[in-house]
């Protein structure tokens, strides 16, 4: 029991993926209840999605207070099928506990 | 000649639509040329490209030394064509020069 939330409380990254936003949504804000930050992290075309992530939950927590913290962007070199180097764009936005 | 400068020299902002990648980041480039900062800007589905305009711009100008600012995120309230209001989530970049 202890070693599981020990595993839970360390999991402060939400990755964005193809799930309906709702589902990031709610992690996010299981993790937010835990953790005094957690952070959003997506590549390429999930980018967008992390923004609408922490956008929604930034606007639905007003009284609770979780604000928009540190964003940052970036690129990673991905090999595609053929072989060649591709360089993927990522976000990660922080949101946390006022 | 100088009210067209003027008018050239506040455009210190890019809006990312639909045209090819390359095209926001040669009129970021421009801008940055006269300016110390410029501030690209996208909605929705476009943020993912206005991530790839500013990081391509970072990588291949390392030498030129332009890096990314501030990065904003934010969300605007849009009237659907059902009469109906959604919310779009917004992403402001600034580049600058070092």
């Amino acid at each position: 029991m202890t070693t599981e939330q020990d595993v839970s409380e360390k999991r402060d990254t939400i990755f964005i993926g193809k799930k309906p936003i709702m589902a990031y949504v709610t992690s996010t804000l299981i993790q937010l209840a835990n953790l005094p930050s957690v952070r959003i992290k997506a590549r390429g075309m999930s980018i967008g999605r992390a923004v609408d992530v922490a956008q929604i939950i930034s606007r639905k927590t007003e009284n609770v207070g979780y604000t928009i913290g540190q964003i940052q962007i970036g690129s990673e070199a991905l090999e595609s099928q053929d072989g060649r180097t591709r360089n993927v764009s990522t976000i990660e936005i922080e949101v946390k506990r006022t």
